[in-house]
Parts: structure tokens; C-alpha cells; sequence
């Protein structure tokens, strides 16, 4: 690595590069976690939809480095318990996502944990900013995974204007490369938040299988959908949406959500009783910059090259410049 | 203006800046097409649907000076004798989008007249490859109008690693200032094309009325849908939707589009009879990026503003670098 690239995300959370790991839901565990805080990002356990032993295991496999847990708001407050027992293992930071955190971030901030808070809108961005949170994470559509329907294109330099100049803000969403990382800094974010990228690593969960498809699958592949919440039995509130890698199973019934609902028991039966990579019916979770992930890297991999292409990017911006 | 931007946009064409026009159906006419290119840019008239009366109109009013015309294919295609009437109109560059534009492309190739092809996906990327555009304009769904759904954040690097480092690439969707000009280069592109902040000029056609609406919208205001298409009885591909600022009539049918349908008759009677400025039921168009939008300002204005921002932007960014 040739430079480093220094931003107020680095310098909040004192780590080499502006790039934090999304706390994705089962794929984000303590081996991933660790291995991108030690390559000088900021590693973050996908507390999900909280799980108190899953909780457990993972941070015990971090090996104490230092690592951020992330959650699923609503169904975290459902079992709001969890919020300081998440808080006792001392994360270097606690971010939340997906509904209404005034209540996890004030415990976070009572306690001098570092917040953040995950925005897919600019009323959220507003609802954010209102409880005091230390670090903003704005995710367009384009991310896999759940979220709405904003680009981030748009919704990140809106949100700097709304948050001012002083507030720390993290793309997150369609972006796997240094490209993407110099065009989130230039759109007005200090840092990015992989997902994908990061799920196409060797130190993710998740089988080689599933791994593969992300490696064969394309940007236009994916579409955001209903189905597999659905399918899954999981209540999420309608207004978000999961991006997916399409497949038989969402091609039946992505446009007859109706009639889904009205099989739904039976859907649910055929769906959990599949076989777990009979990718036909199983839903593999990916992001559009799935078509910039040609192969499985180490997370270190992965964010060293992320850093030397944006940082060859950085330094020949002038260029286009003419007096 | 202290410093202009240089790219393969600005050489290809021969212009100031690196910024092209929206082809905007009735909005770009001839008047706003000659107002972007006297400040520098490349003024594009909006063919639309096609109707050769409406271009011998716009064509004059552009006085001579250089503009480009763009088209909507699937449509310009059932009257194919618009291809050569427009192409004797001289512009400097035509464009096409929405459809299979082989045959247009071709028509405009053999009279040596730099083509511009605007594609949604990376297979329509392909597409316009194979025919040899000389111009791939890369369209995310933060865009004003119609448009599909992928980002503009991951699309326009996967564009580039298809196209190659000497395509030239143009980014539209979401962009109305210079973060996002400056973003747009960062991800790839040679230069942008906005359409929504050129639809709110003092140049662009429309009223007053409905400019106010672009200012007083946000862009979480604003959705993908059939609705304005059904309403209007313009039979687009399904596969193409309208991005539009949400309103009562929208609401109303956004959810229950088969329901519309069945209705269609009441509706279109309902939505064609209301008045020119009942915003309540007649579309406003417009994308993501209206979060940027303060003021109505002459396009000169709006260019000079995005470049002087981006040119700001492009010369600190080595400062994000530590060695």
C-alpha cells in the first residue's frame, strides 16, 4: 500500500482506512469482524435480529480485537434486554438500522459508546441527527440486503446538506471498489460501509457455495423484493424491501406478491424445507456491485485494494483541471 | 469561472465543459438546447415521442446555434421517416434511448454524426457497444423520467470495466451540482448529463407552475411508477418506468395499478380533462436530485455553479491522502 487515506471517520474512530464492515446479519461474525479491524478498518459484528448466544460466540471470536456490533432495530427492541448486553462487551462501536433507535442510541451514548445509525431517507437522516448520533450511515438502494429506494447518488450529498459540514457521514450501497470509495469522498462522505464486497471474502460465514453464486452473479441480476421475508417468515415492516440475487423462486412470485400471501404456509413449507444451497428456491443476498466481485478475497485483500485504486483516483483528480 | 474541466467529453465534442443536456421531452426545446451551449455545454433538444412539427419549431428557435437531438426509440421507430428529417437538421450529435436503436444509430453513423446511446442496464450496455455508439450515456433510477432501476452508483463502474478506458461514458441520474459531477468522474464517467436541475431554468419549457413544484419537492417525494403512463395512454414497455414527484393521483394508483387498469377509461378521462396546473392529479417529473434544487436559474448559471463546485472538489482531493 503506497498512501493512506485520511478522513474524519479515521480519525473518529483512529483506525488506518475510512472503510467500516456492514454488520450483516449471520455473514458478519466475529472471524470477518476481527480480520477487517485488523487490516486497519473498522470491523463490525452483524448483531441482526439479535441472538443472545449467537451474541456471545462471535464476540468471543474476535480474539479481543477491537470490533462495532450492529442491529436490526425493530426486532432488537423486541428483546430490548439485549441492547446492554451487547453494551457490556465493550464495542468500539454500536450501530442500529431500521426504525425508530432513539432508545439503543441514548443507552450507547450513556455509556460513551460511539452511535451510529443507519439512514435510507432524508426524514430518517433528520430523525437521526435529531438523537445526537455520532456517525451517519446513508445506504442507497443499490445496496444488498435490506433498505428502500433512494440512490445514493442523490440522497448522500443531500444528507451532507441537511447534516452540515461537521457530522460524520459513511456511504454504503453498490460500492465494492476504490472507484466507489472516491465517489462517495467526492459526494460528500467521509468513509463507506461494504456489504457485499465483504460477504465475497474468505473470512465471511457463509458456504462456498452460496459464495459462488455472488462471484457468477450480475448487478442486473439482483432486484429488490418482498419474497424471501415472506417465504422466511420474517415480519419486516413493508416499507423495506430485500435486495437478492433473482432466482426461480423470486421469478415465480416477485410480481404475484398476493397470490404468495395466500399460499403462504405452503410456500413457508417448500422454502424452509429446501435444500440450503438449492439456489433455485434459496435466497442468496447480493448487492448491484456485484458485478465489480470477480473472486473470494481476504478481507485485507479486499480493503487494500479498495484503498490503492481510490487513492490513485485521489491523486489524479486535478488532472482534469485546466486553467 | 476559475478553472474548466477537460475530458474526452469536452474534446470529442469540442465544448467548454464536460455537461450535456437531458434530451427532455417538451422541456428541452430549442431555446434551453442554445442556452446550454452559448454557456459551454452541449445543448441537447428533446425529440421525445417524435413529431416533426414540434422539431421544425424547436430546430428554429435555436438560431443556428450547435445543439443535438434525442429521441425515445421505441416510439420514434413507428415513424422511421423522422430518422432522416432529424438528421438533416444538422445536430451535432443524436441520441437515442428506450429501445433497440441499431437501425437509428446506423442511419446517424453513415452521416458521420457523433451518436449517443443511453442505456439502463449493463446487457443494454452490450447492446449499444456491439453497434459502435460513440457515446454510452450511463442512466441510474435517481433519474427524473423514465428509467429502470439500477444505480447509478455501481452501474457506471461496471460500465466502464465492459466498455473499456476509451468509450466515452456519460453519467445522468440524480446529478444537479458539481459533488455529483466530481462523483461522476471519480466512478468513471467522462462527464454528466442532468435533466431535472436543466428542467428547473428559466429556459426550459413548462410554466411557472410547475417549476415552483421542482423547488418546494424533495426527492424523497418521488417514486418509480406506471401510474402517469396509464393516465396518459402512452404505451410504454413495461420494463420502463417514470420517475415522478408522488401526489394524490399517485397515491391513489401507485399500489393498485391493476385496479387503474381496469378504470382506465374514468381515469384517463379524469386526468386529461383536469387542469394544465392541478398538480393534485397532472405529473410533475422529476428525479432524486431535487433535494438540490433551491431555485429556478438560467442554465448558464446552473452550469457555471457545477463546475466551479466540482472543479473545488477535484483539486482538494490529494489532500485526503497521507503518504
Amino acid at each position: 500500500m503506497k498512501q493512506r487515506i485520511k478522513t474524519r471517520f479515521t480519525e473518529f474512530f483512529n483506525v488506518s482506512h475510512p472503510i467500516m464492515l456492514a454488520p450483516m446479519d449471520q455473514i458478519s461474525g466475529g472471524n470477518l469482524a476481527a480480520a477487517v479491524s485488523r487490516a486497519g478498518g473498522l470491523g463490525m459484528i452483524g448483531g441482526g435480529y439479535g441472538n443472545r448466544e449467537w451474541l456471545k460466540t462471535v464476540f468471543s471470536e474476535t480474539h479481543d480485537e477491537s470490533v462495532g456490533v450492529g442491529f436490526i432495530t425493530w426486532s432488537l427492541m423486541r428483546q430490548p434486554e439485549l441492547v446492554d448486553f451487547s453494551l457490556d462487551q465493550k464495542p468500539v462501536a454500536f450501530m442500529v438500522s431500521f426504525g425508530d433507535s432513539e432508545i439503543p442510541v441514548a443507552a450507547a451514548k450513556a455509556r460513551n459508546i460511539p452511535t451510529i445509525w443507519q439512514i435510507q431517507t432524508l426524514d430518517m437522516a433528520k430523525q437521526a441527527l435529531d438523537a445526537g448520533v455520532d456517525v451517519l450511515v446513508v445506504q442507497g438502494q443499490e445496496a444488498g440486503g435490506h433498505g428502500m429506494s433512494r440512490g445514493l447518488i442523490s440522497l448522500l450529498p443531500a444528507v451532507r446538506d441537511l447534516a452540515g459540514k461537521d457530522q460524520i457521514i459513511v456511504a454504503a450501497g453498490g460500492i465494492a471498489d476504490g472507484r466507489g470509495l472516491a465517489g462517495a469522498l467526492s459526494l460528500g462522505a467521509d468513509g463507506v460501509m461494504p456489504g457485499t464486497r465483504f460477504w465475497a471474502s474468505k473470512e465471511a460465514n457463509g458456504s462456498d457455495a452460496a459464495k459462488a453464486q455472488l462471484v457468477k452473479a450480475r448487478g442486473d441480476d439482483t432486484l429488490r423484493s418482498k419474497v424471501f421475508d415472506i417465504a422466511r417468515g420474517v415480519d419486516w415492516p413493508w416499507h423495506f424491501t430485500g435486495r437478492v440475487v433473482a432466482n426461480q423462486f423470486s421469478n415465480q412470485w416477485h410480481n404475484n406478491i398476493d397470490e404468495l400471501q395466500r399460499d403462504v404456509e405452503t410456500e413457508q413449507q417448500r422454502y424452509l424445507t429446501s435444500q440450503m444451497d438449492d439456489f433455485n428456491i434459496r435466497v442468496v443476498i447480493g448487492g448491484e456491485c456485484l458485478d465489480n466481485i470477480h473472486s473470494i478475497d481476504s478481507a485485507e485483500t479486499i480493503i487494500n485494494n479498495m484503498v490503492d485504486e481510490a487513492a490513485n483516483i485521489l491523486e489524479r483528480m486535478v488532472n482534469y483541471l485546466v486553467p
